[in-house]
């Protein structure tokens, strides 16, 4: 029998890097969803000035949508993140983690610097390692409870087999280590965290018109993550430990 | 038509981390090859103290061992011994970079630090990518003059295809996240170097009786680097990008 997310509802769910983008596209797909989480913990690394002013007003429309700050690369701003989400969820799980905060900076074999590769590599793996590290006692769950699920917003440059194709215009070292390395984490969550009916999986968003994406991309951000919402609620434990595209098809590693 | 290794001799060769363990095994068994390479460039972190003295004592007796300190995590470092490798080598190309130098630790899920990730990745895949890059001037080739290669050790807990199989014994997150992103690098030196003539290939060493691999380990580093060797003498150009073990079988990613 397969065990699909929609076996229950995401009731609870935790978005990293929040303010913009994919994230932000999360939080209001979620609102609009047919039975939206009681709790949207939606998160940035900085909720003061105006890059957060769209999820501000969102979480003043919406009781649901619950702002928490969170720098993926502070252990003690994790920590700190936990203790509060922790009482909004009252004895609950946390539902769902989206690690979707992450950079692209651009690089080649002759110009890629060791402190690029050392800042990229800190925010899109060393900071889904801390956050899932933390929550992971929110997650977990007791054998016929249902499932928690971790969603790595991963990309087609981190993989290795397909490297050849993108490389003269993307060759983006660092970011391609990073996600290759967050492929393997998240193969780590699948079967390190199987025991306790989390789901993990990474998933390539597409090429999406957001400030990293920039305007050249050909998919919207409405599209990518309407797609990414169906294989999030349809997830099955068949799934777990693998690279999807927002289509759900499947990459090489 | 094949273009192998063996079409021309290994003139000269550097390897970092040769102080000890695999690395150092390399340099003994170059130096016992039918045809020694008139330069082995041994380097390591620190060629003072008792840890590289067995290194000292072959480089007294073997002219063509020629010491040099590397800290791959230091650029400056890195920039200083090609100035005194290029002084060596005399307007020769540097045929083979051996990047050696590498560090476990032992983490879990649970117990992971971010200090440990971020320093694990530095001398793991930031230092391959610094020497790399630093020698790729010494190593580049002008059409039919012949090839240059990029041997990176990597291992098998790199495999994302392979995490389920030693995951329960093994873990060791940032190790198996450093070498998926040194596995991703080694990729992008074959395609991003290939107009250059340089090879570029990952290989699992094996499970080695070393420091690192402990006295559980089923390989001595005679047979690894032996076998090693093999595979090096007969690279060609089509096993450039691949990722293969100490044996020359094909690893997944």
């Amino acid at each position: 029998m397969q065990n699909t997310m929609s076996d229950f509802k995401i009731q609870s769910v935790l978005i990293t890097g929040s303010s913009r983008g994919i994230g932000l596209e999360f939080v209001q797909q979620f609102l609009k969803s047919p039975n939206p989480p009681q709790k949207i913990f939606a998160t940035c690394r900085n909720l003061e000035g105006p890059q957060s002013q769209v999820l501000k007003n969102l979480s003043e429309k919406h009781q649901n949508v619950i702002l928490v700050q969170i720098d993926v690369t502070s252990p003690s701003s994790v920590a700190a993140s936990v203790k509060e989400v922790e009482k909004h969820l009252n004895g609950q799980h946390l539902d769902l983690l989206i690690n979707n905060a992450g950079v692209l900076t651009h690089s080649n074999l002759e110009s890629q610097t060791s402190e690029d590769m050392l800042n990229v590599y800190n925010i899109n793996v060393v900071g889904p390692m801390l956050v899932t590290q933390a929550y992971h006692r929110l997650m977990k769950r007791a054998e016929g409870t249902g499932k928690s699920a971790i969603v790595h917003i991963s990309a087609l440059l981190g993989s290795l087999e397909d490297v050849p194709s993108l490389f003269d215009h993307f060759p983006v070292i660092s970011y391609r280590c990073s996600k290759a390395a967050l492929n393997i984490l998240s193969r780590c969550h699948a079967v390190g965290y199987k025991q306790d009916g989390i789901i993990s999986i990474a998933i390539h968003p597409g090429w999406v018109k957001t400030d990293m994406g920039t305007d050249q991309a050909p998919l919207t951000t409405e599209d990518s993550v309407g797609a990414m919402m169906k294989i999030i609620y349809s997830l099955s434990d068949e799934q777990s430990g693998t690279f999807v595209d927002w289509q759900g098809k499947t990459i090489p590693w």
